[in-house]
């Protein structure tokens, strides 16, 4: 079985060393000071400790069961889900006025880390609930508001988001389920939706499914498209549930990953539905959402790579093979821990580089979030530039540092009994969902950076040299000198598209992929520049843990020394254009 | 359900226009005529496709299953076997005198990719046998000879080979497996093995053990390691099958693919077993055999990448998503086929590009493997040098051509019904077993490199220098200007560990990894300027089908201009040598 510690001092690191939550000006971060944030954390590490963790094998192995039309969550789902809610943890971020916390967004990313960690298919259904939420706080009426966000942000009623159907996913356009209007100002639903996590499940006592339908008459493609809130049970004028709706789940994926989470085909058979928001802006309503539901998945890239990494750091720590090449370590033993390795020390680095990199960029992201919600336009274009770099790259390298940590542990990597091969395949969904990763670069290169002439970005590299401009002491030169150069290359790749994108969007469009990933180490290395600078700062001050400082500084040259240099790799495919990629014949596939 | 068709065409195209099987002086080649290799490809794709790809699901479902000691394979597994067996598959490069079909190793990997696509779990019960055929064909006595290979190269027989125990794979040093010498010459072992493949099952009415164990009093460590062979029955004088041995299946490993295949804990209870070869050298008889082993292993790869990549592709043909952003190419249709999207392309012509020259790669080492059994040094010196570089990077890369494979079904990649994810998780065994590909590193770096003062690599790169030189026309400047690249990072990444390899041995093995997928590269960019070349020469000559010949360069010069730029990634990290991966304080991880 593997184990979970939640990393509350490196989240307490980021929060309050690196992002400064405490001294932000931005709404509830004045209440964020270092006593309370730990208190918090600790508080979340105990429930994904004690709680969840246990829960997340038992999930992979009994899956969910529908029965009649019911679907049964694995065994402890039920209890577990109870203790969360009791918690409050699912308004931990949600608007008082209807019984939220009002917690920033950074605040519930830097819990959801832990909860995502120890127990992702469990974690799924809280998710989905708060993208719901979201959905129904930014554009609900103040009745709808009222009727459906205390019980959802409660935890007595769940969420959904219904979007994919059979034949489209990525391209919404081709939709086909339909919303009629009916006299009483209602609509009626009918259609079929697939791959809806959470879809059905014996947690809540009821289910509000988000449905994206077309009203028929209404314009072609996206620009047709509504979104409807349909309760599983209808809810009566006093709040108490009234007659079952018609949406069913009428199966559910059998899949690689997430056993824990229902995955299930949902039908709407004239279900009574209610517009949220505008007609026809469905797509819209959607969007809005979108920063912070791809964030969201990028943190569980990075949650599942973090969990992983700690279980190969302590499988690598006990396992006894072979000797250290420069002498035994463990000299009254029958071999050295395979920590000794180059080769071992090296996925591990690769690892734990990540895992601390990417958490500090999904929460400086996160409060980027809180600062464009606070109305900051630059936090905004910002966010909107980073959102697809966070979800495409950080849940690439974090189904990677999974396999990776699999890796570690050779043989017992691959068995169940050791757990590593469970965060592979769970990890491997967030490469998919909420936008593939192709889509995510497709959006970072033809609309995120393009967008107001490239503002966001000029912005981003400026943002490098600043950084690089204020820390001109030498030890810093280990972090700034790579990350010039890989800020170069993300420069150079940025005009080849300018220049080449026109008149053959092709030529963008075959290194959009590789544009992502040189963004992201750009981006991770920006993070570990101003970690390392905060080490030293700390040092230079004497406070705080010595090795602590040491340990940030010595990681973070693993990932200049040894992944900046990537830059360099995705800039020459970009370079090659188009050609390579187009010029196979399409029946020679 | 996914598909499989046997790659045939592109087989012939290896064997017979790029390696000319048919004209080379080695035994067994002058039988390898175009027709006879078709005829044998064409009906072991039959036995493929028809037999083993429809029980491919099935095995991976049903798994095996241990009832009272004995094990059950999947439905149909049983008469699948017999089929194999029947067609004379198993003994199709043993040797004659033992009911062998005498034909050359490079013959039985061809038809191996085929077996492998199909069914990776199924075959797995024949590669098994296929390793203890041959160590007992080059350390058995006559007498073992006569007594046990008739019935193994029938198929009657299986056998496996047990090394690891629950303290020590890598570090086989540690082995406590004790084999006590008896009165009649045999030895009683007495001992625990794990993860033994094929370890037990309901295929065949024998199966033959082979098992390292130590002679009490002999040398510690590996010099003290020695082979037997320990039959599940016993066998009389008269070839009839005697008593059970004491050699019991303790167990089934749950783990995360290759379900079809039983992995067993083995219990050696005094079990009777006979001495392999010479006594305490045991590891010398494994190590004759590794080439050959780990080539199948990275052959496993590739066969698994060669599957995924074929049903990638039928679904990007299928699938209807979005616009081509240069004017719609179905326009008759709600949307294009994804093929036409420059990213979907991209992840299509990485998997393609790796299937098709790993291919020819896997082949080449075969036929190299061949020419080193017929008594040639240098194709043995050759060989050694590129076994780990294909079993590390073939597997590397076969399986992250299924990861991209499945990627480009999106959110169907991730379900059971496509087939794909299974796919991911039968390759991931690949990197692990038959020596992690870390070890396969630092055999490379440590043992294979500087063999005989780095003769190999010299001969290697000196071939590399002769491709270019012969092929200076025009169109090939696209494969041999980025080819030399490569090679010149190879040759300084080599000259890094000779100069700091001996006073700091952690700055050579701190690179390993990125030498074996730097050198893996330039192995692919060799393979592809030779088949390039040949392209060439068929255009010009007017042989072929002109179409077959324009993919290929196509395709190839994706490889060149899109993979070979990964040689200065590797290089860079290569030279930032030991300080990156070894700085971090151990308690810090």
């Amino acid at each position: 079985m593997p184990s979970y510690t939640a990393p509350t001092a490196d989240i307490q690191f980021v929060l309050q060393d690196l992002l400064g939550v405490a001294d932000r000006d931005l709404p509830g971060y004045a209440d964020l000071d270092a006593d309370f944030t730990r208190q918090v954390l600790e508080e979340a590490g105990r429930l994904a400790t004690g709680v969840l963790a246990p829960l997340n094998a038992v999930g992979d192995r009994q899956g969910c069961r529908l029965e009649n039309g019911a679907v049964r969550t694995p065994d402890g789902f039920r209890e577990a889900y109870r203790q969360v809610c009791d918690g409050g943890w699912i308004g931990l971020d949600c608007d008082p006025d209807y019984g939220g916390q009002g917690m920033p967004y950074v605040l519930n990313c830097a819990v959801g880390e832990m909860f995502v960690s120890a127990n992702m298919a469990f974690n799924m259904y809280q998710g989905l609930s708060h993208g719901a939420i979201s959905a129904i706080q930014a554009h609900g009426s103040p009745e709808q508001k009222a009727a459906y966000l205390p019980k959802m942000i409660a935890g007595d009623w769940s969420g959904t988001m219904n979007l994919t159907e059979p034949h489209c996913g990525t391209d919404l356009g081709l939709i086909r389920t339909k919303a009629e209007p009916q006299p009483d100002g209602s609509y009626s639903l009918t259609g079929q939706k697939i791959w809806i996590s959470a879809g059905e499940h014996d947690l809540t006592e009821n289910i509000i499914h988000l449905v994206l339908a077309k009203i028929p008459g209404g314009p072609d493609g996206v620009k047709g498209i509504s979104l409807f809130l349909v309760p599983k049970f209808l809810v009566n004028d006093d709040g108490s549930l009234g007659e079952r709706n018609g949406v069913t789940c009428g199966g559910l994926e059998e899949k690689m990953g997430i056993h824990g989470n229902a995955t299930c085909v949902m039908h709407y058979d004239g279900a009574k539905g209610f517009l949220i928001g505008e007609m026809h802006k469905g797509m819209r309503a959607m969007f809005t959402m979108m920063n912070e539901a791809r964030l969201g998945v990028g943190l569980q890239g990075l949650a599942q790579g973090a969990v992983a990494y700690q279980n190969a750091a302590a499988f690598a720590r006990d396992r006894l093979q072979g000797r250290d090449v420069t002498g035994a370590r463990n000299p009254g033993g029958p071999a050295d821990p395979i920590l000794v390795h180059p080769d071992v020390r090296r996925g591990l680095m690769m690892q734990k580089s990540f895992v601390e990199g990417g958490r500090a960029l999904v929460l400086w992201g996160a409060s980027l979030i809180d600062a464009a919600h606070a109305g900051d336009a630059e936090a905004e274009a910002l966010i909107s530039l980073l959102t697809p770099v966070i979800k495409g790259f950080l849940t690439d390298k974090g189904f990677e540092t999974t396999v990776l940590a699999q890796q570690t542990l050779g043989g017992s990597g691959f068995t169940r009994e050791w757990g590593l091969e469970q965060f592979v395949r769970d990890a491997r969904i967030t490469m998919i969902y909420e936008g593939t990763n192709g889509v995510q670069s497709l959006d970072l290169v033809a609309r995120k950076l393009p967008a107001s002439g490239g503002k966001a970005m000029m912005a981003f590299l400026e943002m490098v040299k600043t950084v690089c401009k204020e820390n001109d002491r030498e030890e810093m030169a280990a972090f700034t000198a790579p990350l010039k150069a890989g800020s170069k290359d993300l420069q150079e790749a940025a005009m080849f598209f300018m220049q080449h994108g026109m008149k053959d969007p092709n030529a963008a469009l075959a290194g959009s992929y590789d544009f992502m990933h040189l963004f992201g180490h750009v981006a991770l290395g920006l993070v570990w520049a101003r970690i390392a600078a905060v080490a030293l700062r700390k040092l230079d001050a004497g406070e705080g843990d010595p090795a602590f400082w040491q340990a940030k500084l010595a990681t973070g040259r693993f990932h200049m020394a040894r992944q900046m240099p990537a830059t360099g790799l995705h800039l020459a495919r970009i370079r090659s254009g188009a050609a390579p990629v187009m010029d196979l014949e399409a029946e020679a596939f």
